[in-house]
């Protein structure tokens, strides 16, 4: 399983029918919540969301529709019995933001809160987790905000079953195979990993661009990306409005998709302005047809 | 006009139809907040409460189900255009958690807020304003705490139309009268006010009790009050853990709206384990007969 659920799609003013920022990327048994706009605890129960089962959470920037409802969130995680910990990478100011409302209301977390600050002027792994792994990268807006990239990583080696019959490898040794041992026969010969298997396969990945302005240099975190959220807060006739902005059109979000050659693109973030959205598509689709609308309470399968 | 919409009527944790607390006190063309909790924007939009007319904001105390909604009004009422000044009534640590959260954004709001802190040790009037009077008191609770009161003040004094015909004073001169002044006959004899006038009708007031232990202390401020709020966190089978947790049941905010001889009594702040409300009113029925259930959505004339 590996998949993002929407829960929020709306830019800073919500509406009635579209709510803030927020994301939720299933791996496995895992989950991480991207950005966490006012009211995505309640979305979570509208959509069925194991609140539980959040283990990660990323905070792209600290405009408030992308983590008003944080402090919410954890006070109610607390309430609820959670004792198993919680990381959370965000931007560093933040870390007082949560502490000074928890200590007004003389709260203490029934759980570890790990807050791991996302550096500017920095970028790189952040998480490694079983077969997940996350890294951030700093995209351009008004006040510092990050992109996250989710792998996930396979680890099994590509087992060449006629090379190791070749060998005369038991079958039983085949799972030592693809974790990457060597086999030694009972002469003492050594058949090296690299003559029966192949490396893993490339695993998929997630790549999340946060609230940014077009910048044709983030082809890099996403190249080949199986799915990538970019914002369009604006159709393209407002280009204008959005560069002055730090903010990105539908025309160029599906450019830079074209020009990552990423599987498929969900845009989101949408100015209060637009009640139909219908517009956003039919103008990605004729630059990169693969595209859907974030549409609150849907689950991609990536 | 003067009445009050309940926004949200649930304790601590959402649920899926209960939001936190939040109230809006509608006093003619002047609106009051009482109370924030987490989505009372978007709850604000789907009960057509227009957030524009929202000029007064009272945060009770700084238990998050009452006011983690209050930073994201805030900022939407500034990306809205409001220039209009905003009166904000908290306890005091509320100002610095505001400012920092705008000072990460760097947001300037578009409007003057001005904050009035609520003083420990303190109570009394805090507002006036045409025919309104407010004022806040303390209850009993984990962390400081008000009660608010509302009081709509008639500044007419009641004509006694037989008086001033007996003492030839012309019906042109009947509002000054009502306005509390004298009149002077042509020969210069002059007829007191009060000798054709009563004094102004009694104004009617609402208290709101936020949250707080069961205190018959507070019966000296909801004396006679047309309606009051105050919360019931739980049935009186758990009247221990009320007290434990400073928290009230529905027996005892009956028993006080009874010995106090309120009109009507609100009740609401229900804890997230009750689904079906209405052994709330099976228990406050029988002490306080005149108890409604504040429901979400629910406008209650005064």
């Amino acid at each position: 399983m590996f998949a993002v659920t929407i829960l929020g799609n709306n830019s800073a003013i919500p509406t009635l029918d579209r709510r803030p920022t927020a994301q939720v990327v299933t791996v496995n048994d895992t989950s991480i919540l991207i950005d966490c706009g006012e009211g995505t605890q309640m979305q979570m129960l509208k959509y069925n969301i194991r609140r539980s089962k959040i283990k990660y959470i990323f905070i792209s920037h600290l405009h408030g529709d992308h983590y008003f409802g944080l402090i919410g969130l954890l006070n109610s995680l607390s309430l609820m019995g959670r004792t198993a910990p919680l990381f959370l990478f965000a931007p560093p100011e933040l870390e007082q933001i949560i502490n000074i409302q928890l200590q007004v209301a003389a709260t203490i977390l029934n759980y570890e809160l790990h807050f791991i600050p996302l550096v500017e002027g920095e970028e790189g792994v952040i998480l490694q987790d079983k077969d997940l792994e996350v890294s951030y990268f700093a995209v351009q807006h008004r006040i510092p905000c990050y992109g996250i990239s989710i792998g996930l990583q396979k680890k099994k080696r590509k087992l060449l079953p006629d090379q190791a019959k070749a060998y005369e490898i038991p079958a039983a040794y085949y799972g030592a195979l693809q974790d990457g041992e060597d086999y030694v026969k009972k002469d003492g010969t050594v058949v090296k990993n690299d003559w029966v298997t192949l490396p893993p396969a490339k695993g998929k990945r997630y790549v999340y661009c946060a609230d940014t302005i077009y910048d044709e240099s983030l082809v890099r975190h996403l190249y080949e990306a199986d799915m990538m959220y970019h914002e369009t807060t604006y159709l393209h006739a407002l280009a204008q409005r959005a560069a002055d902005r730090f903010h990105s059109t539908s025309v160029q979000a599906a450019t830079l998709a074209k020009n990552a050659k990423v599987g498929k693109l969900l845009i989101g973030h949408f100015s209060s302005k637009y009640t139909d959205l219908q517009p956003f598509l039919d103008e990605t689709w004729p630059v990169f047809e693969n595209t859907a609308l974030a549409t609150e309470g849907t689950t991609f399968i990536i």
